[in-house]
């Protein structure tokens, strides 16, 4: 089967970590195909950019998704979610819903971890949206960006790790890293951390691949069914007719 | 005061009723900017369609917010609300919001009333997004297009009083008629209904222009600070500039 | 139009300087009614002396709602809100209610600032009732009483500063005053204080305003509706009156 | 041990039956004193009465609460409760609230039947303030009054036995009669109701009996702690000196 | 009347404080028969102990229950608690579900207080799953174990007082103490702490004998009802005989 | 990978169309361990089958557990599954969580569909376990027994499909058949049907072979921890021997 890993941002050095990470995950005879945004935000890090990226999203699935067999958002916010389960009628998976539905089938709570104060509110926003928040413990942010992983790593990973730990103090029995940079560090941290830390692109990879094999049909009523012949202008051809198609 | 009354979509028939609705409730010395979409959806009637539009109502900002004081969102989703307050340094409100917040100020418990069963999912997702679920009797639809509403406007003028009356039963004690369109009906249909029938332009444009009165920073921490600084691509240079612009 | 300013406890200079607020935060055009209670108690800082000002409020209401447009309740545990919108054909604004709405038209996530730690439970049980719950960021008080704002003023400003930091700390994007006597501290504190600092007086006049301008009709069923012919004794004959009057 | 059984309306008729009931459920020893209002609303049918009578409940417990062991809030709406349970140093018990905890001992989720249909959602939000509403199966009211219950006992009995059989059907496995007159009818409706119909007077009593017996401290700190030395004026010298005296 | 006292776990010491908590609490003319499990946990201490032990709780019903008016629950799980109230004809009441009933009536928020970090998530499980989250302002663990109650007294003295403290810190107005031995020390913590001390067993016993005074009916439909004609192997001939028997 | 697929109750047609359901569904090299119960209820229609059924299940992990890779709870009220989670080190999934998690991957909101209208309480309580009350659209039963799906084939394919299309009705945007027998049908069902029928074997299939080739480790702080060194008396030597190992 042939996933698409769409990373609406224009930092392909974010694609490539996300694409090598499901590499790692997926199972043999899973075929990835890794794509990043055409427009849009250099890297999500605001409510406007996040809004902006559903649109990237839309595009990119109209362009690549005809040729896979399900989409695995690869984007901490799940930019755009429900749009294409709506518009698609292939699999779709979020990278931060799968993390917290893995993380549901470990831990009676757990917490997310991410970059960036002014970005907890939102995934608490999101949690919430996902009908979790009475599995979650707390969000927590480090404060450095996610580009200071990189350049100085450690310190990141010694944040990382104090953050990690303090999660589990308020009550987290699993801890979610969300931001694709961050969980290239689980390996080199899960000795230090008494909970399972979770990587969302591994986590969305699995389920993934699941609902391919299982094959579940698409709802045929309600709020994500198939609207066929809708009219939209001023997008890619690809898009338009995408809308424009009848299921 | 100049308020921006923005409707994502390519409607310019909505865009009109909008303006004339607001041009009703809006207080002397209010001036009104009525804009409308210049790509995205013809109507927006699905999650996607929602999703598209967002980047319409951010390049409608772009385009038309500096030389107002506040702006109306003139789409009942409140598409792309909390990205515009992030963005911008001057009021924003959403039509929906403005209208469940005005209940609230007459009802213990209210509800909801559009067009189409697909969308009931939506705009309960949308309360609970403002953290109004406690306050919400029900969402409910009539089974008509908003064009009937123009084309049969009998049948769809009956449709919704059963539909509102039905509210009623169900313990809506105010009832949001969502929808440009509908909302246009609500002196018809008020004498048949006993709680009040909310129109949220007219909601929205009484708390716009109260705000700028009252003149409120904005925040300058938390998820809704300007952040300054962020680089976004292909998009129009007035979007790439209100992204780029530092606070 | 007239706008009842209704203060239920004993104390007139909490009257005046609410009325101080209020008029500053009018439009032109709006005439301002202030009047203190009757009886009942000094100051309200407990929940009996609250529960006892609920009588002191409908007195009120029935000498002098008549003459006027609106109702603005400048008690900041809203005391009698429901009863007073049942009661009045008249728009009726709580204060803190007020504040709350107003805050979550800035904020996705907002604190509450009181006098005295066991108000706290009090004020979170108000942001429950009013369904706010999940908009709450957390409720704080600083020890220190009413009166010392008057007489230890620096020490008092000082202390609402530390407080509102933390509600930021604690994730509060805007920060609502839930004291006359602290709304005044606003505009010197702001500076300060990263996030808006709301005084419900100040909200209040707004809402109320709106609401005689968009002139919805009370609900003719549901639990607010009239009741009319309510017999009631031992009270004044006014408020005899109000409760037999027929709508 | 001695019972203040209290009614703040101005029916005496209702205390008879309220007595009668306590007094058919009291355990050997328990004395009973019922008192009546003596100003305020002549039976509750409203949030505005409601409101008027917490005056009425604080000024019976002024003048009867020193000679007994604690308090029964004969009045369906718990009013007044926590401004009793903070002004007095015995235990105050709700006939609702009772009701409701003792529902909670018997059935996973448990409905609430009342008189005229204006009341439910004011019971909804009683359920909601005592913080059981995920308990709730629903409230249902019956199209009478309760003065009806005596004047056409077959149709009350015939109207409630339905609507209980209803709130079956809705999920309750378990009803409680809120309106004293209703819960005369219990034994004979039993019967024909597959769950158990549960009277708040008798549940009260018993609650309150327990509590005097465990005779556990009250709060010293906190929002039901006692207040002490609080300034009430123009009522009566009784309850003047129940607000000022100190712990 | 008699209450049968159940202990599930296997020691015998735990019954015995138990059982003498109980007796200075029963009213006169009350019964005790305190049991303890024949098979099991030695003492539970973790969700699989507790699992485990709903067993041993439905054999000692078996074999118990027939003699007795009522069951109380003396494991501070409330292991079976709605299994047992299925089985039974009579009132089953738990020891933590009565002290947070108990508390409810005490204190609007509450804290539960207990051994061992490990439990605290399932404690505040417990709670979300009697419908009271709303009311619980935290559960904290000391971090010793039941046996030290008894080899270091005043070391886990100290420690329960300061977590108690810190209780009523985060807002607790009550405070349970979920564990037979802590309860022992709530005589001589309560001149300590500002808020009551709740024992479980205390609070269960007096339930349990109101309860068995009401003689409320037991649901004969809904989730509760006796099923009747149940066949069960591999358990005690009692246990068999409890399932099959017909209502 | 080799699954060890658990139902504790006793009848062994149950568990051969769940082994027929999981081999089914199972990815190849994926080899199923299905056992029965060895002693405990015939079938689990009761809240205290289930209650003495999470001692079956425990003991079937401690015979069985040793020699696989993951277990899935073949007990549609996922009966002890936090239990065997915090006893094992591998993964163990629960049929109605994963068919919960499926759902929630599918469908803003879903219903789920049993047996019996007795237990549509207890999957409720379930559903909101497991943290999911916000998505779930409604519990719905049908009244017949497993029993009669096989003896009344067409009668209860008629009332399944029924169900679902009211479920539907009720904003149910995906349905998940929880019973065993139930889940059988849903091929057949499914045309009928127009959202996905999900069974909740083949989910928790899906879900295990995935956490099996994720590999996350377990926590080894909170709730789930290994405990180790607990001691249980009048169980087998084995599950005796599972309690007392050390992590």
């Amino acid at each position: 089967m042939k996933l698409l890993l769409l990373n609406p941002n224009l930092t392909q050095a974010v694609t490539d970590v996300v694409l090598q990470a499901a590499q790692a995950a997926a199972r043999p005879g899973t075929e990835l195909l890794a794509v990043t945004g055409g427009f849009g935000p250099q890297v999500i890090g605001s409510r406007a950019e996040n809004a902006l990226a559903a649109h990237g999203v839309l595009e990119l699935v109209a362009q690549h998704a005809a040729a896979c067999d399900a989409v695995v958002l690869a984007v901490s916010l799940d930019t755009g979610l429900w749009a294409c389960r709506e518009l698609l009628d292939i699999p779709v998976v979020g990278m931060t819903e799968a993390g917290l539905l893995t993380a549901a089938l470990l831990a009676p709570r757990f917490g997310v971890l991410t970059y960036g104060r002014r970005l907890v509110p939102v995934y608490r926003e999101l949690v919430e949206s996902h009908g979790l928040l009475s599995r979650l413990a707390a969000v927590a942010a480090v404060d450095v960006t996610p580009q200071q992983t990189f350049s100085e790593p450690q310190r990141v990973l010694a944040e990382v790790r104090q953050a990690a730990l303090q999660l589990v103090e308020q009550g987290a029995e699993a801890v979610l890293l969300a931001g694709a940079a961050m969980a290239a560090m689980a390996p080199r941290l899960q000795p230090d951390v008494p909970v399972p830390l979770l990587d969302g692109v591994v986590c969305a990879v699995g389920m993934a691949e699941t609902l391919v094999h299982q094959a579940w049909p698409k709802p045929r009523s309600g709020s994500v069914a198939a609207t066929g012949g809708r009219e939209v202008h001023g997008v890619s051809p690809a898009l338009q007719a995408l809308f424009a198609r009848r299921p």
